[in-house]
């Protein structure tokens, strides 16, 4: 151990958030709400239940709350909590008007939110609030008046995560959440269920005092296992011990790669050692991804630091879609900041900010001279370089041809068959987003 | 910026040492002695002129002399000069005392040192001293009883570094030494040649923040490219600017690639873009070299260091020959010290210490299932792996067998056959060492 060595950093905020309880007494007279997904274009673009669990098992820590009014207004000035701590994205807990009517839910109440018709989490009101949905939308995400140094144009009802934010009614209960009947979840997903506790558990049982984080929302093709093994060789004095996966789990979009293939085609990648299985765990958190961009990427800062990684990879065009943002904007973040959203720095150098390490990534390619696959500030190949093109490959594979193994590893293209043959066509559509809305990742039991 | 950010070091020392002096005028009356090569077993394992090219072109900063015999002691007992600033290894001007009294050379003369016949250096004899060549020679490296931490059989005369020490004559001139007519490098090395205020310069002028360092006296295979590629992933909050190839130019062994086919087959992989070479800087350093792994990283880490490098990555058995120190040595060094050398902390970490980085690397193989070069600690199929053998390599072009395209790149490969058919036998022989010697690496004219 030197002055270089880099241990398992903090939680952010200090301390883990534990909002599992197991011996709360449920009250006939609690008003009870069924949480339900919300849609929009016919496609279901969130179910709360997962930031209750993001919440209460600690990955978001040290919110343990859905935000007031007040919290709301400074994490849009700042990107600060309450208690000043970074965070990039209102939580909000938005209901049905008519419903808080229905129940006469006053502030100080307690709300029992049942998940699948059973009891599942508790909510303190601490404010009943109002807000315009559009104008949330937009100061989250920013706009390209406002954020010239980050948006390049405007956010509209194309983008999922500017979506989810319009879509909302307008009336929110602000409050501390708690999980009081644990789900269980279902086969394919348990064993991917690492909590920050459970997470920082294992990393210290394997010995891992460096861990870099690769954020997925992928069947990880070549170029993403490239991605994983070259980024991993960021570290202290040695490369990174360990490679956490994390795959965003939650609602998706037509034509993405389906969670459950997502999952076990990163595991494929170490089942089968092409990443030692001693140095690469596959994890995921529950997440209605927000494309958020920069933004989203200091959420997934926040999510790895409390799961215990060192560092994190941030690669071109980071938790994007469409050409909303500047490709570059997450690694200018991490580098000086965005001064436009208030963050005046890298999040790593800002006071209550983030401990885990940037580690800025360009471009993998398969180059034919160098024979590899190749990065593109090494290769100088790039007038011949193939390039990963996901349309590309989602293309090949719906047309039923196999990709070569420059492309995918043959165990995990198995695995994208795997599911092809379970949900009957390889990518979501909406009979997958049904069964998906309706099963969801867990199940729970009446209490 | 942010604070993450890690720039050029500054010199070790604190100033690089300018022994270049153009304008001194040679007075008749100096002693003059004509620098010859030193040889054991047949074989010439040092010429002295190299260290002098080191030491006046700041390599070595802030040493600027030879030693005298209280700055050996202190070398020898903490690996510090006089001015406390780490240094591995004794710096010795030793010369036959017939000559001293045949020049009457005393303390406080200034003698004229002549290279190929002409003047080239001026010595200003501070001390003249006596030692015990073999004490000297067990105490630079070390012993198995004294240095059980990292010395695992006692050094004898098939260790080319010991035999330095052991042959010398027992009589040295200490004292500041400096140049005062430069050389000439010969075609093939002088586009190598960046002392380091001009590899200052250069990485200046590139744009390079942080700069890692590539150890070698090998002409590149696939698993040299591989190491320099993956360790350059480290870095600060991207991977590193730029990649320094270093070759230590100077003393052979039989059977060694010769200097000739190393630079020009490190320089092949920029040329042919395996490494862009915007990226890449093929460079080299005159020194015999002394093999005392853990204690040459530490020559290492200073030269690098003064030419601006960031990292330096070590791997297994770094700088050795033989079997003479643990493998893991140099490894544990800049971990933790090696107590035993006096060394109680990494070099990075001890007062008046080194400010550049280590990188430690384990090995890189082929895997047939990964079907690329794989790192040991990512690729899980070591079972099937083809580990690369210097010996096998070298059988494989003795027998002149091309070898295939996962052990030279072809076209590093043509720069081994170009060097073999110059100098008619693939590595160095001794027509090789009679050439060299007679030759050096450079020309000097009359003055």
């Amino acid at each position: 151990m030197n002055s270089l060595t880099i241990n398992t950093p903090e939680p952010h905020g200090g301390k883990l958030v534990n909002g599992v309880r197991n011996n709360v007494i449920v009250k006939k007279e609690y008003p009870a709400l069924e949480i339900e997904p919300e849609v929009d274009m016919g496609i279901v673009i969130r179910n709360v239940y997962r930031e209750i669990m993001s919440i209460a098992y600690g990955f978001f820590s040290p919110l343990d709350r859905f935000m007031t009014s007040n919290e709301v207004e400074r994490v849009l000035k700042e990107r600060r909590l309450l208690d000043g701590w970074i965070f990039p994205f209102p939580i909000i807990f938005d209901v049905n008007p008519e419903k808080i009517r229905g129940l006469s839910i006053r502030e100080g109440d307690s709300v029992l939110l049942k998940l699948k018709g059973n009891p599942f989490a508790m909510l303190e009101v601490e404010e009943i609030w109002k807000f315009n949905p559009r104008e949330i939308a937009d100061r989250t995400f920013g706009t390209p008046d406002k954020n010239p140094d980050a948006v390049k144009r405007a956010f509209d009802h194309k983008h999922p995560g500017w979506s989810i934010y319009a879509k909302m009614s307008g009336v929110a209960l602000g409050g501390k959440v708690y999980i009081i009947n644990e789900p269980k979840f279902k086969a394919v997903y348990e064993r991917f269920w690492y909590p920050p506790e459970k997470s920082r558990t294992e990393f210290a049982k394997r010995g891992w005092r460096t861990v870099i984080a690769h954020q997925t929302r992928n069947v990880p093709h070549m170029g993403h296992e490239h991605l994983m093994k070259q980024a991993a060789f960021m570290g202290d004095t040695e490369p990174c011990n360990g490679i956490l996966v994390n795959a965003i789990v939650g609602s998706k979009r037509l034509g993405d790669f389906v969670d459950e293939a997502i999952l076990e085609g990163h595991e494929a990648v170490d089942k089968f050692g092409y990443i030692n299985p001693a140095r690469h765990l596959v994890s995921m958190t529950l997440w209605d991804m927000r494309y958020g961009g920069p933004l989203e990427s200091i959420l997934h800062g926040i999510v790895r630091q409390n799961m215990g990684c060192t560092h994190h990879m941030f690669g071109r065009d980071h938790a994007a879609t469409g050409d909303y943002y500047d490709p570059y904007s997450t690694q200018a973040l991490w580098e000086n900041g965005l001064p436009s959203f208030g963050l005046n720095a890298s999040p790593f150098d800002m006071d209550k900010g983030l401990k885990i390490r940037p580690v800025n990534m360009q471009e993998f390619w398969y180059c034919p001279v160098c024979g590899e696959i190749a990065y593109s500030r090494t290769c100088a190949h790039g007038d011949r370089a193939e390039r990963f093109s996901g349309s590309f490959i989602r293309g090949l594979i719906a047309e039923g041809i196999k990709p070569p193994p420059i492309i995918f590893r043959p165990e995990v293209y198995d695995i994208i068959v795997k599911w092809w043959r379970e949900f009957r066509y390889p990518f979501v559509n909406k009979r997958y987003l049904e069964i998906k809305e309706k099963e969801l990742e867990v199940d729970i039991e009446a209490k």
